[in-house]
């Protein structure tokens, strides 16, 4: 680099912010820990992941971040919730599905939920989700307009899951209400960087055959996807059973939903035949794995479907049922019960579920090109998660630590779409201190209604 | 109050801590969560649990602590674990038990394991299990005799199982030298207030008869627990049926060693006989649910003992098999999994799920007069958990908190012995940067040895 050398000047390039750090796990290639390389971003992209080296001389930053005991990865996808129900956390517990939907969470719904419930239920939501490497999730819940537009003031990426149902709820009067509400919200926010309109049809037996055709139609009409609740339970596929005789995927599937654009919440109860019609579809799988134990409503077969070549991504559901929203913790569940699911200690490897998190995620949302794994040209969505804490020490395997050892209050900065929404572990767009105000006011007022 | 109140002056009572907290879980009696009490210790006992306006009159105590946004609870009990094992943390995950063992842990503890990597490798594990809100452990790895004289001078609980296999190891050539030396450890710390010596033959597919016997004599000659693996794998039980037409419970209580003085771990494989065994003899057992899903072992029906009368425990496992030492975080992984293994949502609440990693473990200990609730007269080991943390927010419930919203480096203070341990989250009796140094250099070594 003498000016006397005899080499032609290379080209620098431009970049953003060069982030220096310890370990990247890139998730493409697939398994693979890079030591000491730099993450280069300009604008709202990936511009390069090379050793620091050649970052070195090959760039010039207008800013460096070194992260020397960090971990750098794509920020997480939470691809299952109802943001607003963090309002509700903790409110009831230890009751089966039924019991605790129809005795506490429908009833606390009814009494509480209306649009300002959701703005506040759901910047809390936001908030937890950030801090812990969440940089995209996806909701299903009432008044999906103000989550809508949450989420895109806020600057995190969400699908936003209008809800369906055959009967009334606060957000509609009945199936028609709803798909012109969503529809609505379908032409709204269609094309937004941030915001992903989509379909929640609530569950098979919630809703009936006409809606959901109208659903489908809706999907394929505006190019977005449907996300359901599907086999949580295995009453809901007996039940089918006994009143239909078909299991509830191949209802959907006769319905010609069960395709490449839908996404089947919790499947706890699978056979041979749900196993074929995953795969022959191409529908993704959300495992939602710590509700399913806490509800008791059984064991989603993530390895066998996997090997199946079925998509399982991964979500937290509602913190009324988790009971909070960090997907780490999620990860290390289903790590760990993959291995006694599958009778395989090797089922579901740590690089495997940290995919799962990632970029199964992206392709579930059909943005895998552009979502889910640092790949230069796709977007700046990271996090940095520090291994420095001396009770994760010591460090022999990055992505070990990241799945099967406690941490993710570690997450210390996260990036969505190149603008930096945690920084040293503290968020940078949501004030934190208002919002408490708010959840506090939330909290006593459920609190007295409660026992009241 | 006034000086010239008819009523005669009251009795006021000294102390030297005085503890007020927003609520206090002292686990006895069962099921409770007092507010804005006062906790008071005098010398390492604890003098009362009353409202604060009944300390404010009837206590005078040195030091006062508020702690508004906090609960007060027993102190955790981590009832099994290996815990100098804390350096090959995440060195082999991803594995089947056996393989597990034989070509990997077996191998690096040939190579590492001497008195210097116990002390430094304890001292890590310790350190952990203070920070996470673990007032007592037990421990059963090889030079027991460091392990003691580490947990006596930290001041941390101790129950010290001293190794027996048929085969040597680097801390004894065979059963003989295991007794004499265990011998040694039991007749030099018992009667120790920190320092519980115990017997812990490694597994009945590891340990002869004769060998079981001696054990039991030894036991019953020196009035200590013998603590055992037991029903880890599915194969050691039919392996063992193949082999002498016995399940290894039937064989243990055939020696006789099948009694209120043994801690059977991990317990996955149990059927009728073993229920009925385990019920009878008052035998304990030590759930260890994070190392039985992740090295794919079973599951535990935790539910199905605990309604039999079987009194069940936690414990960790050791850092390689889990990846931490956090036994918050294997109470909610307890918790969650007890329901879907029973089939029923309300299978281990909240509550019962904090007093099996309380009294429960105190009961297994012979130590349940004295350990595992808040209840005057009993030793001060405490703990206080921060529940004001933003993304815990709201708090309905404090105990659902501490086992279903994930939290463990919430715990802010814990005491054992009424000596304070961890301060504001920092521990006060470790010197941290330190053990970083030492633990840094095993770290180095063991992974040069890895890869060269």
């Amino acid at each position: 680099m003498t000016s006397d050398s005899g080499v032609s000047p290379k080209t620098i390039h431009a970049a953003d912010l060069r982030i220096d750090a310890r370990w990247v796990i890139p998730i493409e290639p697939a398994g693979v820990v890079l030591e000491h390389h730099a993450v280069l971003i300009q604008g709202d992209r990936i511009a390069a992941v090379i050793p620091q080296q050649d970052a070195d001389t090959g760039y010039r930053a207008k800013e460096t971040i070194r992260l020397d005991s960090h971990v750098v990865m794509p920020g997480l996808i939470n691809l299952h919730g109802h943001a607003a129900m963090s309002l509700f956390r903790g409110l009831a517990d230890d009751l089966p599905l039924m019991t605790w939907l129809n005795d506490h969470i429908w009833p606390a719904e009814g009494r509480y939920v209306d649009e300002s419930f959701i703005f506040d239920g759901t910047r809390l939501a936001i908030a937890e989700m950030l801090r812990t490497g969440t940089t995209t999730f996806s909701d299903m819940y009432f008044f999906p307009e103000v989550v809508a537009e949450l989420a895109h003031d806020t600057g995190i990426r969400a699908q936003v899951c209008f809800p369906l149902l055959d009967f009334p709820t606060m957000w509609g009067s009945g199936p028609d209400d709803y798909l012109a509400k969503g529809t609505a919200l379908i032409e709204r926010w269609q094309g937004d960087d941030y915001v992903a309109p989509a379909i929640g049809p609530h569950a098979p037996y919630t809703v009936s055959d006409e809606p959901l055709r109208q659903c489908l139609a809706l999907a394929q009409d505006k190019q977005v996807a449907i996300q359901i609740h599907l086999h949580e339970t295995a009453f809901e596929v007996s039940d089918a059973l006994a009143k239909t005789g078909r299991r509830p995927t191949e209802r959907l599937a006769e319905l010609g939903l069960l395709g490449p654009g839908l996404q089947c919440v919790h499947m706890t109860q699978i056979d041979d035949t749900d196993v074929r019609l995953l795969r022959e579809s191409g529908a993704h799988v959300v495992h939602c794995p710590e509700s399913n134990l806490k509800l008791a409503s059984g064991l989603c077969p993530t390895e066998r479907l996997r090997q199946a070549g079925v998509n399982v991504t991964i979500g937290t559901d509602g913190a009324a049922s988790n009971n909070d929203l960090d997907l780490f913790g999620e990860v290390r569940t289903a790590a760990m019960l993959a291995k006694v699911v599958a009778d395989d200690a090797a089922a579901l490897s740590a690089h495997q579920a940290l995919a799962m998190a990632t970029l199964n995620g992206a392709k579930a949302l059909g943005r895998d090109h552009e979502l889910g794994s640092l790949v230069a040209g796709k977007r700046a969505d990271l996090i940095a998660v520090d291994l420095g804490d001396p009770f994760l020490q010591p460090v022999y395997d990055p992505a070990s630590h990241l799945v099967y050892s406690n941490h993710s209050r570690q997450v210390s900065h996260s990036w969505i779409n190149g603008v930096p929404q945690v920084q040293d572990g503290r968020l940078t767009r949501i004030d934190v201190p208002d919002l408490m105000l708010k959840v506090q006011a939330w909290a006593d007022t459920i609190r007295s209604g409660q026992t009241g």
